[in-house]
């Protein structure tokens, strides 16, 4: 089974920006007392954006499912307080939750918290309950830097971030590490202020102890890790430098994704990294659209750069296209199960 | 003629780091007048710190010169105000005139600038012709984040830059573009910070027209391009969505380093970036010491792993261990020129 963990609804039907719209303009205009419009969205437009967009490219690349998430770059934390980011995160959410129902067989869903900057991430305790519990995704999105750009929020390493992780624990759920929008013109968002946020929550792992207090907690990073594993002899050295444990380590807690758009990338990443912590992803519809004129295939499609590296054995082949996703999205597992796509628990996939 | 164009003076004798802790002092205490230490540095004291370190091992690997500068992560931009910047950076820059001067043979000078959050790169322009036209310094070091982790000066490409581009155009001198120290909690600074850096400039280039108006300048991104070669096919697809030139036209202005501590990051950077791109640096003493236990060799010692490229052509390898630092460090060319080291200008080197 070919998993894609890392896809955003990037087409999602106009109802929402409206809403956000509305949302914005009301923090701006106080006054002025515009009825909350909601996000009146039917069936059949969630239909339509899917059909000719992800599920799409989804059939023709022969991808069997995508872990769909919130769009990234949408998630905009800094907007507003945390009742703001509450209530368009509910929205983001319910409409993942609206797709993942109309395409259960292709969809699982990934939610968005309502994080903001200043704020404990305790505050998102209830929204990930909701979206785990009652509709059913396997998994959360945490922005490391709420701000959009200027990282005055402490460390996911810090005390600060521990009931949320706390939570993630008891509920078995994984989270990607994926920053969102930028309102720092220093930051291209998807060129700069993403693989960036991927770096620093690389480098916030190896210099603390995050994982002796939480054994079981699972981070994905994704964007083929930012800078990482390019750089792994850098971060092999700095840890052996520093006193700090190796590498291999946080292997049981860390994983890296496969959105590198080129062969070279995709085959660094699979000579470094361990053959366990690589999922397979591609983001698609996502920061990188278009044809690669030196290929004549879309950049985005990462499957076909996977496919073509020659020395990959079939078993690692197979764990980094489907098996480990299944391995540390636990609850995705189940789902399979209970869909009765997958035997049950225990057997291989 | 192999050449590291990215050696810091990590080793200056104490009364360097001396004079810097007067100064903080000053800064928190302003009534306590204690008198200016200066730095008061023998000879010997400098032969003695590099004789044991940056020239041991620069004879060890058989490097023939480094393009030598203070230390990055001392730079600290942040510190205090412009004049506390320009009071530091003379002595730091003096103090890199002296060993080049005890050194000739196996050092050439790299700048620190006076710059300071919020105040005008137009304020590093006299140090700038001072060590070029003085001292004979043949580039600089910018730190494209003068707060020192937080980023709220204006990106690279703003004309806020131009008065010192200008110059540098004029002096004919390059840039390599260094983040220094982090005061930001998120960011590691040789392991998040450093790398951020170069990934946020390089895309900061994509962006904008800078090349157009200063069609000569040029930049050095150092630590391999921080995740830029990592993910060339994501920036040629970036520059491609927003409707800007291809990556091709950034290469008469911006180069990178091979400070990449594993073979396979190296590999990958020769793969992908335009062999007249890449400069040959080791960062030696640097961000990542000691020895890789996987191959029994300094991580660091970056020109054992561009040896070990067995598809090299012997004419890349030859541009990349030197003929392009030459290249882009013209005033270098002149220098060794008038050492007699290489024959009169217009030749091959």
């Amino acid at each position: 089974m070919i998993i894609d963990c890392h896809g955003h609804y990037t087409t999602a039907p106009k109802a929402l920006s409206q809403f956000r719209a509305w949302q914005m303009d009301r923090l701006k205009n106080p006054d002025r007392l515009q009825p909350d419009p909601g996000v009146a969205v039917s069936d059949d437009e969630i239909r339509d954006t899917l059909e000719n967009n992800q599920i799409r490219i989804q059939r023709e690349r022969g991808v069997d499912l995508t872990l769909f998430s919130p769009r990234a770059g949408g998630m905009a934390h800094h907007v507003g307080d945390a009742k703001t980011s509450e209530a368009w995160t509910r929205h983001c959410n319910d409409l993942i939750h609206r797709a993942v129902m109309l395409y259960p067989d292709n969809l699982a869903g990934v939610c968005q918290l309502p994080q903001s900057p200043g704020v404990s991430p305790a505050n998102c305790i209830p929204e990930l309950v909701r979206c785990v519990e009652e509709l059913g995704f396997v998994g959360c999105n945490i922005n490391p830097d709420p701000t959009d750009g200027y990282w005055t929020d402490p460390p996911l390493t810090h005390r600060h971030w521990y009931p949320l992780f706390k939570k993630m624990v008891e509920l078995d759920v994984p989270a990607m590490v994926h920053t969102s929008c930028s309102c720092n013109p220093n930051f291209h968002f998807t060129g700069a202020h993403y693989l960036n946020g991927d770096t620093t929550a690389f480098m916030q792992f190896i210099e603390s102890d995050l994982f002796r207090d939480f054994p079981t907690l699972k981070f994905i990073i994704p964007h083929g890790g930012g800078a990482v594993p390019y750089h792994w002899g850098r971060y092999r050295g700095l840890a052996q430098n520093m006193g700090r444990p190796p590498l291999e380590t946080l292997m049981n807690n860390v994983f890296f994704d496969t959105c590198v758009y080129h062969q070279p990338g995709i085959e660094l990443l699979l000579r470094v990294v361990p053959p366990d912590n690589i999922l397979f992803a591609s983001e698609i519809i996502g920061a990188v659209k278009g044809v690669d004129p030196q290929t004549g295939f879309n950049y985005d499609d990462t499957k076909r750069y996977i496919n073509a590296v020659q020395w990959l054995e079939p078993e690692v082949r197979e764990k980094v296209l489907g098996g480990n996703a299944l391995r540390v999205y636990s609850r995705l597992r189940s789902r399979l199960e209970a869909q009765g796509r997958l035997p049950a628990s225990g057997e291989s996939s």
